[in-house]
C-alpha cells in the first residue's frame, strides 16, 4: 500500500514528528503521494517506522492543520491536492530574494550563441546512446580527458586549425578559465605575464588571484604590439590572434612570426594562444593557428567548444608542448577531470560522426548573414566598423558612442563600451562592442533605428 | 546531387588537392558519402569549389589509389566501401600508443560506484526534458550555479545533513578539487592549512600547488586529533568527520564541538568540512554535519554528488559562511560556472522530483548488504575491521596486510595499502583499505578466498 522510505534522524536537532511531517509534506508536494490517496493508519505507520503512535499522530495533526491531509471520521487520513506550497514554509533556510535580473530586453553580448541552431535532436540522441552504451563511463576517467575525445580533437585541430599535436598533448577541462588556472600554476611563481590591453578581464582576474605579476601590452589594428611587448620583462604572453578580444583585430602571419621569434629568444618564454573565435573566420584567407607555425614548442594552444556549440557546453581544451607534459602530470595527475564523461563521449561522437563540421558550417552561414545585416543596419556617417573579418562581434567607432549606448540602455538594449575593457581607467576610445550571435533580426532593426536617429 | 561544404584553406600549408583529398576521404569513412554513390564530375566540382580541374583530378587520383574511389571508364568516380581506415593515414599527428591500462581484473577502490543502480532511464528522461524545455540554458549561467539547483541543494542539506544555509551561500562546481582550488585562493596567502594524516592526497597536492604551508595532524579512532591540532600554528583545518578518509573513523559530537571551539578561539580560523561519505551512514544514529553545529560561520561545508550518483557526474558544492560571500564574489564573479547548465537542471529535477532521496535509499541498501557480505567473507583470526559504520570502504588491520595485498595483486585484484595515505614515508600500519561500492558478489568471494588462505 505504501512505501515510506523516510530516514529519521533520531539524534538530530529536529524532533521526529517534525521530520516525519516534512517528509510527508514534501512527498505530497512532489506528487509522490497522489490526491485522495489513503494514508497508512497511525498504528501501522508507527510500527513500520519503529516510532510511537503519538509521534505519528502529531505529524498527521500538523499536516491536517496545514491542509496537506484531510481526516475522514472512521475512515482515516487522505491526501489533499496541493498545487503550490501552502501553510508555513517547511524549509528553514533563510529565503533571500533572487538576485536582481538586468532590465535589458535585448543584449548584444559577445558570448551568446544562436540557441535555435543548437543541434538538439542529434545531441540528445548521441547523449542517450552514450549513456546506455558504456556503464563504465560513470566511473572516474582520465584526468586529461578521455582518450577518444582527445583523438577527435587532435584530428579536428589538424584539419581545421592547422594545429600539429598528438592526443597525448591535449588536456580537456571545464572552460578556458579552469585551464588558465591550471596553466597559471604550471609556470614558476615568478614568471611575469603579458596581457593584451584592452583584453580579456577574466584572464587578468585569474592571474591576479594566482598572485602573478602582469604587464599590459597595447593592441593596434594587427593585434598585440610585439614592439611594446619587447620593452617589458614578460615571460608568458596571453594572446588572441584569430580575433583579438575585444578589438576584433586579426593578427597577420608576419606579426605571428615576430611573436614566435620573441618567445624563441629566451628560455622560459611562452605564448598562450587563445584561439578565440578561430572557427569563425569569414574572409577567404583564414590564417592557421600560431601553434602550427611554431616548431619548437613555444606555443600553448587554448580553445573551447562553447563558441560553436553553446556556452553551457563546458568543454575547453589546451594543447601543451611535449616538454611541459611531465610537469603537468607531476602537478595534476591526482586531480579529476572536470568534464562529465557522458558529455565528453557525446561530444566525441558529435565530432567523429561529422556532425560538428556540418554544424560549424551551418552556424557560420547564419552568423555571416547576421553580421551583414547588422552592418547594413548601423552603417552611416561617422560610423567606422572594424573586427568584422572574424566573428562573433564587431567594433563600432563613432564620436557619439557614449550617447548611443545610453539611448540603447533607455530602450532596454544592452551595448558594451570598449572603455571598460581597458586595464587602466579614463580611456576614451569612442567605440562600442556589439556581439550579434544571440540576437534576432528584429533586435538588429531596433538597434539600426537608434543609430539612424543618433 | 551533392553538398560539398568543405572549407578550403587557400593560404594554409597544405596544398588544396590534399585538403580536398582529406575532406572526401573523411566523408567516405564517416559514411557521409555512401557506397556506390557517384561522385561529382571533376569539372562540376572544380566549378563548385572555385578551384582548377587539375586540383580535383589530383585529389581523385589519390583517392582512387588508396581505395576510397573507383573509376569506371566513361561513367565517372564511385565511392567504395570503407570499413576501416586504409591506405596511408590522413591524420598527421603523431600516433603514440595509448597509455597502459592496469592489469587488474578487480579493483577494490574507494571511489567507484555500483554502475548497475544508476537511474539511467529517469536521468535520460529528465535530461531530455531539460534540454528541450529551456533553450536559454545554452547560454552562460550564474557563476555560483543556477539558483534552482542551489535551492534544491539547500533544502536537501537541511533535511538530510542538518546543514543550515540559504541558496545564496551555495557554490556549485565541477568537483571537490575545483572548489578546493577556489577555496585555497580565497584565504590569505600566509594562511596555514592543517590536513588529516593519513588523509586525502589530492587536497594536499592542490594546496601545495597553491603554495600553501601545511601541517599534518594525526588521526585516531575518533578522527582528527584536536589536541595535536592545537599544538600547531594552523589557521584552516580540512577535515572529513563523517567517515575519515581513509581510516573510516566517525568523529563523535564531542570532538566536533571541541574542533569548533578551536576555530572560535581566533579570528581567521576556519574548518573546511568535507562531508565525505556523509550520505552513507549505516548506524541508527547519524550525526548531523558540523556546519549545523556551528552558529557563527566557522565551518565551510563541502560535498559532492559523485558518491551517490556517479564520479562522472561532476557536480560538487560548497556552503560558504555569509561573511565570505563578498570576498568570493569579488574574486570570482567574472569566472564561468564549470558545470554544464543542462546537467545542473537535470540534477535539480532529479532532487526536487524526489528521485534523489529514493535513489539514495536504494543504493544505501545495496551497499549495506555488500558491506555485510564483505565483512563475512574476510572475517577471521587476526583480522580487525574498522570504518564499517559508514561507507563505502572498510579498513582491515592484520599482521599479514602486505602479504594479502601481494597475493591479491598476483591474482589481478587491487587492494590499497594504508601506508600510502600517510604524508610521511616508512609508516607500518598493517592495514588494508577495501572499497566495496564497485565490486560484485563474486569479486568479494574471490577476495574471501585470499583471506582464508593467507
Amino acid at each position: 500500500m505504501f512505501d515510506f522510505t523516510v530516514t529519521l534522524d533520531r539524534e538530530g536537532k529536529k524532533p521526529i514528528y517534525e521530520q516525519l511531517y516534512s517528509y510527508i509534506a514534501e512527498e505530497i508536494r512532489a506528487k509522490g503521494l497522489k490526491e485522495n490517496e489513503r494514508m497508512p493508519s497511525k498504528k501501522s505507520l508507527s510500527k513500520h517506522l519503529g516510532i510511537s503512535v503519538n509521534t505519528v499522530e502529531t505529524a498527521y495533526a500538523l499536516l491536517t492543520d496545514e491542509g496537506y491531509l484531510k481526516a475522514k471520521p472512521r475512515s482515516g487520513y487522505y491526501v489533499c491536492r496541493i498545487d503550490a506550497p501552502i501553510g508555513k514554509d517547511v524549509i528553514r533556510y533563510r529565503s533571500k530574494a533572487k538576485k536582481n535580473c538586468d532590465n535589458y530586453r535585448i543584449d548584444f553580448r559577445t558570448n551568446a550563441v544562436d540557441v535555435a541552431s543548437f543541434p538538439y535532436s542529434t545531441w540528445a540522441r548521441l547523449s542517450k546512446n552514450v549513456m546506455y552504451s558504456t556503464p563504465e563511463y560513470l566511473n572516474t576517467g582520465d584526468v586529461m580527458g578521455d582518450y577518444e575525445l582527445r583523438e577527435s580533437i587532435a584530428k579536428y585541430l589538424h584539419e581545421f586549425r592547422g594545429v600539429n599535436c598528438s592526443p597525448e598533448q591535449i588536456i580537456v577541462g571545464a572552460g578556458i578559465e579552469y585551464l588558465t588556472m591550471l596553466l597559471a600554476e604550471l609556470f614558476e611563481n615568478r614568471a611575469v605575464f603579458a596581457l593584451e590591453n584592452p583584453g580579456y578581464g577574466k584572464v587578468n582576474t585569474i592571474l591576479k588571484n594566482n598572485n602573478k605579476r602582469i604587464n599590459y601590452i597595447g593592441v593596434d589594428e594587427n593585434g598585440l604590439s610585439v614592439d611594446e611587448l619587447k620593452k617589458t620583462d614578460s615571460d608568458i604572453v596571453y594572446v588572441t590572434p584569430s580575433h583579438q578580444f575585444p578589438t576584433g583585430a586579426v593578427m597577420p602571419v608576419g606579426r605571428r612570426m615576430e611573436l614566435i621569434k620573441w618567445a624563441q629568444e629566451r628560455k622560459g618564454r611562452y605564448i598562450i594562444e587563445d584561439d578565440y573565435n578561430g572557427e569563425f573566420n569569414f574572409s577567404v584567407k583564414p590564417i592557421p593557428a600560431m601553434q602550427g607555425l611554431s616548431t619548437d614548442g613555444k606555443v600553448i594552444y587554448l580553445s573551447t567548444f562553447s563558441r560553436v556549440l553553446a556556452p553551457s557546453v563546458r568543454v575547453a581544451y589546451m594543447v601543451l608542448p611535449d616538454k611541459m607534459l611531465d610537469k603537468f602530470m607531476k602537478r595534476f595527475s591526482s586531480y579529476s577531470s572536470t568534464v562529465p564523461r557522458f558529455e565528453q563521449h557525446t561530444l566525441n561522437e558529435f565530432i567523429s560522426g561529422g556532425y560538428f563540421s556540418r554544424h560549424l558550417n551551418r552556424v557560420k552561414n547564419i552568423y555571416r548573414k547576421r553580421r551583414d545585416k547588422l552592418i547594413d543596419a548601423i552603417a552611416g556617417k561617422n560610423i567606422k566598423i572594424t573586427g568584422e573579418r572574424a566573428g562573433l562581434h564587431i567594433v563600432v567607432k563613432t564620436p557619439s558612442a557614449k550617447e548611443i549606448i545610453k539611448t540603447a540602455r533607455d530602450r532596454g538594449i544592452r551595448l558594451y563600451d570598449m572603455d571598460t575593457y581597458y586595464f587602466e581607467r579614463g580611456k576614451q576610445s569612442n567605440a562600442i562592442i556589439i556581439g550579434y550571435a544571440g540576437v534576432s533580426d528584429s533586435d538588429i532593426e531596433e538597434l539600426g533605428d537608434i543609430f539612424k536617429n543618433k
